[in-house]
Formats: structure tokens, sequence, C-alpha cells
């Protein structure tokens, strides 16, 4: 059979995330399982790099699936932006070998956040940033992202149960742009727990707005409870950029 | 009486332009001036410094109005932010000199519009741009952008029909920066006709794409025949950024 590698863009407002639910629901994967599955004429399931939240974005979602069709790439990515709706674009089509799996092959993921940081809220930004008034603290939400970076049990910082599969994951790259009211939050890592760059966000703010000292950070590696760490940002600041394969 | 200025920012999308158009209708101005009515308890009615189309954004729109309430400029803006569309944004609220006009003193004007030149589309621009996937000779683009700057009767680059009135008008600037797929058109100048940024858009990607010759604009400047400049390109893609007073 056939692997067909897809690059998807979406803006996620719309939608209930990315994971299929039912048989005609609202969801990402939904959506483009239903025109592959038309343009095909074989009933798809497509494998995600990693679900994304409702509300959340992507500019660089990442999903293979088997197919017999002969149909070619280029036939195939203006058949599925013909049909998608307008906020869910594939970017990309590639025929790639046999074993290649979304999901298990990603050695890396590239996530941002924006948050408005401005008392005057923005037409343009409201479903794509998340609004904060509060004065923050850029040098200290610097700090905050240097004792973030590196290779630690972030278990305290997600949604997750306590496990028996490792929590453990390496954060690479935590780096803060500021583009007038504008904050970009930039993550590179290994992989990321259940709403791991939400609470990290919220945990980042708290700091910032000097709600929360720099030093809960260590407790909440050390003591790995979710309820110290900050609260869990909405998810329409959420962009998934950019998954990455060896 | 005193004499209100507004910054006002609005992605357009969902209204009929900025002009008010009856009692309650759809449209930027009349949005505002019911909550203005509501929040002076008078009539107000808005001065602004120009329409803008249907669908078409502003980052800095400009309108005064004259009232006698007592309230001041930080409780004026949060009782609009906070009782508008969220698509409808007041960033600046000033009192200023009883003969200011937000019209009449307007000295020039700062437009954006936005072309997503690429054959994928884009999720996040779609609103935001016009899709335009032809190739694009970007030099040649320049070149016209040269032709264009200056003193020239625009007549045969608007929707007027012919006047009385000066149709002569100045762009001090007219440059495009290119950021990935994004073209983002920069215009300056002390007036606009009815259009105007529409069709010269329309003409200068005409001419990029090799459907239209670079004499061409000579020649709508000499003869003002508006059949022979471009196609009056999408609302969507133009922004109103900022208005110049001295």
């Amino acid at each position: 059979m056939r692997n067909i590698k897809l690059t998807i863009e979406y803006d996620g407002k719309r939608y209930l995330g990315w994971q299929r639910l039912g048989d005609s629901d609202n969801t990402i994967q939904g959506k483009i399982e239903n025109i592959l599955t038309q343009m095909t004429g074989e009933k798809i399931e497509m494998i995600g790099s990693g679900r994304t939240d409702a509300g959340a974005h992507a500019r660089g979602q990442v999903a293979n699936f088997k197919t017999n069709t002969t149909m070619d790439a280029a036939k195939m990515i203006a058949f599925l932006n013909r049909y998608l709706p307008q906020d869910i674009v594939v970017k990309k089509v590639e025929e790639v070998p046999e074993r290649f799996h979304a999901r298990y092959n990603a050695s890396s993921k590239q996530y941002s956040y924006y948050v408005w940081n401005d008392v005057i809220p923005s037409a343009f930004e409201r479903y794509y940033s998340f609004h904060y008034p509060q004065e923050l603290d850029l040098a200290k939400m610097n700090e905050a992202c240097r004792k973030l970076v590196g290779k630690h049990d972030f278990l305290g910082f997600s949604s997750l149960k306590k496990t028996k599969k490792s929590t453990v994951r390496t954060i690479n790259e935590l780096s803060i742009q500021k583009e007038g009211s504008l904050l970009h939050f930039t993550f590179v890592g290994n992989g990321f727990l259940y709403n791991m760059v939400r609470i990290i966000m919220g945990t980042v703010l708290e700091i910032g707005a000097g709600e929360m000292k720099l030093e809960a950070i260590e407790e909440i590696f050390e003591h790995k409870i979710r309820q110290n760490a900050g609260e869990t940002v909405p998810s329409q600041g959420l962009f998934l950029d950019e998954v990455y394969y060896e």
C-alpha cells in the first residue's frame, strides 16, 4: 500500500480539536478523513502527529494514511483544498516509505503561544491570542523560561494523573519575542504532555505578573503537584507550528 | 460642546462597511454611534475620516463627535470596549479642540493591501488578503509602483463618473514588501478616490502577471478611462492603517 504524508494548516476556531470523536463530527481529523474517503473510495483513517485542543491552531500539523489509490500527489492536494472548508488547508502531500508513522517517528515539535498584553483589546488577535492585560516583567519571564528548558519530569506541568509511563521530556527552546503588544512564546521540545504548553504558559504569566515566585518552578519539578503551577491558559493562543522527523 | 476624537480598529469581515446606512444596521459607524448614544444619553453622530468598504478593515480609522457629557476619556474608552462587539475596538479617546474635523483636517492616509501569492491557499489569511495564485514579476510591479507615485489625475483609477471636483491626488509612497507568500502593499497619499486603492492594486497585479503592459499606466493617466485599468480587487485585503493630521 502507498503511505501518504500530509502537512496541514488550520484555523481551529470553529473546531472541537484535531481528534475525530464520532462519524460526522466537527473535528479537523474528521473533516479531512471524510474528504480522503470520498477521494479514494476507501475508508481512510489518518494517524496524526498528536492531538490539538478545541480552538487551537496549526501551521504544520502532520498526518499520514495508507491507500491503494493511484492518484498522484498534485491531484490529491488540489482535490483536498477544493473540498475542505477554507479554514483547513493541506500545504503539502508527499509519498513516504511504508514504515513512516506521523506519531511514532516525530522527533520534536515546535509550538507558538501568543499573548495580547495590553489593556486595550485587539480586533484582529482576539481568536489567535490570549488577552492578558496585567503588566508583565519580561526579564523575570525570560528567567522562568531558562529554568524550564532542559530535561525534566513535567508531570506537575500537565493535566495527567500519575502514570507509569515516563513524564520526562526535554524542552530545547523556550523563548519570548515582543512585537508591540503581542508576546510570542516559542516552544521546541521532544514531546509535550497533555496541556503542558498551556500550563507552562499560565505559570510563566503568573511569574511575570508577580503573582508567583520564580522558585515555584523548581518546586513543581520536585513535588510534581499540578495545583502549584499556573492556570491552563485558553487554547486560542496556541499554534502547532511544525513537527520534525529525523 | 466637547469634541472627542476616536481612533478605531476593526475587523470588517462581518460588516457592510464604515458608513451608517439606516437606523439599526450592520455598519461600523452604526455600531459605534449606538453605543455612544447609550453612553451619553444624547443622539450622537460621528464624523469619520472617510468611508471604508464592506469587508475592508482598519487599524487606525479616526472619527470625532460633539457631546455635553462630563465623562472622562478613560471611562469612555472602557465603556466603549465593554459594549462594542469584539471585532470593533476603540484604541484611543482624546479630547480635541472644537474645530477639529476628522474628514476635513486629514492631511494624508496610509492603507495596506495584502495579496496571498501562492497556489496553496492560507487558512489564516483568507479574510485578510486576496488570494492571487498566478506568478508575479516583483521587479515589474515595483516599476509600476514608481510610475504611480506623485501628483496625478487618478480619475481613470477610480469608480467615479466624470466630476467637476478635482480628481488630482498625490501618492507619496507605494511600496511592496514580500513576507513569504504574502505581499504587503503600502499606500500613503493625501487622498484616495472611490475604489482607487483597489483599482490600482488590480492594475499592478495584472502588470505583474504579464497581462497588462507597464505603459498602460501613463495611458490611463492621459485618457482617464477606467475600463483600461485593472479589476477592482476584493475589499478583504484592504486595511486603513492610519489617518494623519497636521
